[in-house]
């Protein structure tokens, strides 16, 4: 992957030229949370997202090989994101956010199933994660979810 | 810590609210590694951070608790940064950071002691890096530096 631009060759320079915005960590957390793919999906965040910041940063995320765009299976006349090799290693940044979020903010709001995650071995949720993700599934949905490999249901 | 924002109570947005921009995480990054404290230890970074961004981020990162603001010890008409608790927490986040963005970029660019440190348990060196830094070293320098405790020197 080509480097995002000559700031310097630093690795965490080279993350946070692609990922150091508002919304480009959150499009990923929608995409490996709950198996968002779709504008409607990406705009039905809680943070309210407006229409062309989302598409701004969705060409942004494409052109840095993050996300890749195709026609959705599902429905011929919506594009469908999804993520590509080099973001689905983006998981366990996305995981430490959380993990400082959760320590750090006063009153953190997960589902159940999060916190239940935090008391498991960081490897394991991870490579659940990974797999689920990998497997069309995402952390919280999908057949092949964390919550289902992990059973961290209520 | 109080939330940056009412964006939402995701602990995924809590952090992207706080690092969310292009040098955030980067001034973290010179206090960790190379134990950058003063007004010009953040301006001689690679990535030539300008004089009145670094002002403002500076500003931002104080009023989220992420650092403190002090008159340098070594010389009494400078002002000089250092960590909060919150902050040292940081470090797990950057050190993914710095993994991904060394398998991803093209060409990454670090010192050979931080290709050695991928190869070592990662709870190894989040524990000598928490350290290092809690003690006035950082990754790379100082008596308790990471290359020293972890003897990732040449």
């Amino acid at each position: 992957m080509k480097r995002a631009s000559n700031r310097s060759r630093c690795p965490i320079n080279f993350t946070t030229e692609i990922f150091g915005d508002t919304w480009s960590f959150l499009i990923l957390r929608g995409m490996v949370t709950y198996g968002a793919k779709t504008y409607s999906d990406f705009l039905r965040s809680e943070e309210r997202i407006g229409t062309s910041v989302l598409a701004d940063r969705l060409v942004h995320l494409e052109k840095a090989g993050i996300i890749a765009k195709s026609v959705d299976k599902e429905d011929g006349r919506k594009v469908a994101y999804s993520l590509t090799e080099a973001s689905l290693e983006v998981i366990p940044i996305l995981d430490e956010m959380a993990l400082w979020g959760t320590a750090t903010s006063d009153d953190p709001k997960m589902p159940p199933a999060s916190f239940k995650a935090i008391r498991v071995d960081r490897a394991v949720v991870l490579k659940a994660w990974r797999d689920a993700v990998q497997s069309g599934s995402a952390f919280f949905v999908g057949p092949n979810s964390v919550v289902s490999q992990l059973h961290l249901g209520a």
